[in-house]
């Protein structure tokens, strides 16, 4: 895996961005955060190559009438000769697509990709989730999570993280990582419907989806499960049991996760350890007491809202994280990590302010 | 208190039936199914007064337009002069307010409060949740608990249960009564708007809600978790931690929970007590192994859809449960258990059909 | 085209009814219907055959989780086979595929079709809105415009209106019959998402449509526009010029239409011409002055809720209509349509009360 | 009223920017906007009172915690000691309160008044609508419109437009002003619920807009009707009859609107003046043929999305133009005038990108 070159793009020679799997609301929302990068509005990063399987040959504006300045944009088949040539390609594809691409393009290149293909560790994990080979693990896209960070700078190669392992990392990182919890922990995340993507299938239909919440993946079936033991075993230093249950409600974005575990700290305790683990993070901020997050105020915003406290009577921690599925949880992070592979400012081109209501 | 007196209603003597609180959801709510009883479409009850504090004076229409053989009624004041003359009195108040009212209605006249006033059995809970004096137990209005149906048989007074501890424990009361689950709860419930009343809010605007989920009385602080916690701990015959966390859904109606308890048994065995417990419960429906509840499939029916599972990664039966807050969270419940205090069908006037999509 | 047979089902020989389309939003909304329908309960009407194109062999609660006491009846394939042999047969299918259905079933057999086959008197028309032949035309199940009810009655082939033609139909037609307008009225109707069918289309996910309203069918284009011209034209007694523009709002269910046309008279003129209009109408609400509809008000209900009034200004009729367009737009007017064509009350397992809120 | 004096503000001498109102919606969009202008992002605007009337004391978390980094900001009474001292102050308050404060400010200051008080010119226009005494006229901040944009340069009184106006003025305004189209105008505009403010109202509760359209206003009785008719009347030389009725949906944000008004030009005539009055608008974009505008894809966004067509049928021109009411309707329209007013670059601030989904 290579490390990128010096980064000092300028507007007579810019940075050259493509991304794959533009049609769908991964990709749309990469686009919709670099129209807003400085990089961009600067002319040092420069939009260049769309693609998209079966949408190849339309325009951008019948996917996404909301990206104006691009929507006469024609997309591009999703193969390597329509990607060759950029110094970095965002994937928003279907897992098990990536890996192929990603292995015809050169190191030098900074791929990112949004979907699962590189995130587990474990071969097993995945062979046991996915039914398929291993293709490797990347470099993940959480700079929050300790440790994260500094093997950003300079990748190459990025998994950006699932939507659901977002919100329930960190919500959970710091206090599994000081051991003020059991390694035992239950995550119920209430997500917007575009987490589940932009295919046509009758369970997502708007008539079905509204005016109606409903759990899927019950059981620990759903295949962040395996990521999110990951994050919080490796932070623990033993493996920590997950109890995960996705539910569906109506609105397009964002997830609220309700996380809980086994305590005996006290609210005070437990809010110092978050307070000194998120002092400087950019985009976490941490509630102030009373206060409770909503997901409709990080809609478009890469910001996770955290609320930390303890049920004394039931001798747990409870935190709720809301964040955007589709910002901070996907496109959000995938920028931060261009960010920080290209040497940009962490923050560039994203927002703790929501559109709401 | 009372037994209520035979009940042979006829076109010709009917059954007087007045709801206080009319303006309200509950009250509108229970208005809807008693327009829909056989006993008050073939003549046998009838509809007397309908009240409302400060609404007094307003047609039903200005509140319940969808109510519309009684849109031309007007609300008459919440008093004893009022309700005074009535077989049966429906309250639909906010709590502290029906204690009043039911002291002075005679014994044989079948008082069905909806408000929390008399469902706590602990004097010290109600001190400690409500921050006023314990007005005493009334029967449970709900049957699906072992021995509550006998109680409300012939009962001239009964609490109907609050929407949140209905899901909850008819998700969890089989197990903890069969002992396959250590008497240690986790309960996340998504809820529609309409469990917050009809009070003019902020917070509950539409701008507000539409888009967005929230989380609310985190870390135990809801006052339905006793209610819940003493549901499970007369089943379990031992005290039962309870985490309870209510969520906010854009939705006007509806609460799916997600329930966990450590467990040992297999999924087989446990959905084999469940099919036990929920064998002759006309609202009860244990969903198939891969079916899941949405509350989308109970709108405006008093079915609860329950689906059982395991999660053995991480030792936790897993009950995800779908009610509509305002049927079988209240009103239904309600007229089911007027239905029984009176004699009558218990599923008269009550539906397992729910209006979808 | 026959005539039904004397009605006399009983529970011994009860009426058979079969539903061609169960899996779609109309085949369940007539389904739901008639769960409710007296007859049903009583025992002299059962429901047989539920068949479905592409979905023959699954259950119907893979569809309609809603539909508890149908939820594991499988459904059949669409074909005479399977419809042969019932009393009556509902047709919830795509456009053109009534006729063939419809042709190989006895002239006894009353088939009331929910599809667009048998709406369009006129041969043209039909020619240029669908590009095929015109199957003919059937007596139309909107028994509230004048003539309409008694062709009905002892009907053994039905068209049921359109959902959009329904509520302008409904909102204009006494004011053109009693030729209190110009011949020249605009129609603005916002409907929910159900009306646009349960194929999966990327246009109608949740995530889609979900915050967003949006025109199609602008400038006249859409197929209900002629069924619109000829329930006024037939009524004016001279050609209207209809412009119809109908919007997607995002709910599931409902249909509320603005419609205008030139006038003269004053509010209190116009009101009359409705109140004599609809004073025997059981499902058509004039609401007091002041009042207007709200869709919410109707859902699930048959009602059509109905505000006239007059822009002096503007020289203008402006009458507001709300309905369901699933209920009285599609399933509640094939009911009161097979309630005429057996003899049965017309308002039988129908209501003026919706589910709200 | 005064010229703003020359805009040379630097981080050294920034501009000091207030907003009165700062609680309501209106107040939270223009905060959204300011903090991602680039004026602000560079240090040369500053953030400076915050006020609101019965909330402060309180911080703004409290009201808009998606603004992160101003949620600790304490808000302060909307008084004239507190509003003192800014270079622009913008008013996002009830009718009849923007005169007492404007009046108090100085004449140098740029004021930006967001409610009615000043946008219609005749003052028995405003007696009839609002039932006071006309406070005057200021420039009106819809540059779009021909003439208006000079008046805006250097402009310290502004009146930003409302935001139903807005929509259809730019819909209908290049065929009324190039007489392509007869003066007689209908107009049916469906609005997300924040144009209804922020005031706890029954009618606005999420339970009960959810699920629901209604219309409001009926027959005329909109208080944007004259504003309308203002615009559309200038341009057209004679007094266009204006048919108004606004209907809510279950959406926080957007507003969708369907003109029609009658004509004998082509839909390539009638595109053909579209696209020469808008040729050179940074925010007004002409939909290709074919494509129709949805208001999710301008949520966030000052963009105005426009569909152009003709009814050959009905011998009508329709024009579909979508906006969000809180940015272009508002807020956007707000800081786009200020921009002019300082001489900024008229699209500082402001995007044509939304955010959907």
């Amino acid at each position: 895996m290579g490390t990128s070159p010096d980064f000092t793009a300028t507007p007579e020679s810019p940075l050259r961005v493509a991304v794959a799997g533009a049609s769908g609301y991964a990709g749309g929302e990469i686009l919709r955060l670099l129209l807003g990068h400085p990089a961009y509005q600067e002319g040092s990063l420069v939009i260049g190559a769309l693609t998209a399987g079966g949408n190849a040959g339309a325009t951008l504006r019948e996917f996404h009438p909301h990206l104006l300045p691009l929507a006469d944009r024609v997309l591009g088949a999703t193969d390597i000769d329509t990607l060759l040539g950029h110094d970095v390609v965002f994937l928003g594809l279907p897992h098990g697509h990536s890996a192929v691409i990603a292995e015809q393009l050169p190191e030098t290149t900074v791929v990112i990709d949004c979907g699962a293909d590189f995130r587990l560790e474990n071969a097993a994990d995945w062979q046991r989730w996915y039914g398929s080979d291993h293709a490797g693990t990347w470099p993940y896209g959480m700079p929050e999570l300790p440790g994260k960070r500094d093997a950003l700078v300079g990748a190459t190669r990025i998994a950006v993280p699932g939507c659901y392992p977002t919100s329930a990392s960190l919500a959970l990182a710091p206090a599994v990582a000081a051991g003020i919890v059991e390694p035992v922990v239950n995550i119920v995340a209430v997500s917007g419907t575009s987490g589940a993507g932009k295919s046509p299938k009758v369970d997502l239909l708007g008539s079905e989806v509204m005016g109606s919440v409903r759990a899927y993946g019950v059981g620990g079936a759903h295949r962040h499960t395996p990521e999110i033991k990951q994050n919080l075993s490796a932070l623990a230093g033993t493996d920590v049991k997950v109890s995960f249950t996705p539910v569906l409600a109506p609105m397009p974005r964002g997830i609220l996760a309700t996380c809980t575990a086994p305590t005996t700290v006290t609210v005070a305790e437990a809010r110092a350890v978050y307070e000194k683990a998120y002092a400087d993070e950019p985009f976490v901020q941490l509630l102030p007491e009373g206060a409770l997050p909503a997901t409709g105020a990080v809609v478009g915003s890469n910001a996770v809202q955290i609320a930390v406290t303890v049920d004394a009577d039931a001798g747990l921690l409870v935190v709720v994280a809301a964040i955007d599925n589709l910002t901070k949880g996907t496109a959000g992070a995938a920028v931060q990590s261009m960010n920080l592979a290209l040497g940009l400012p962490e923050t560039a081109g994203l927002s703790t302010v929501g559109v709401a209501p």
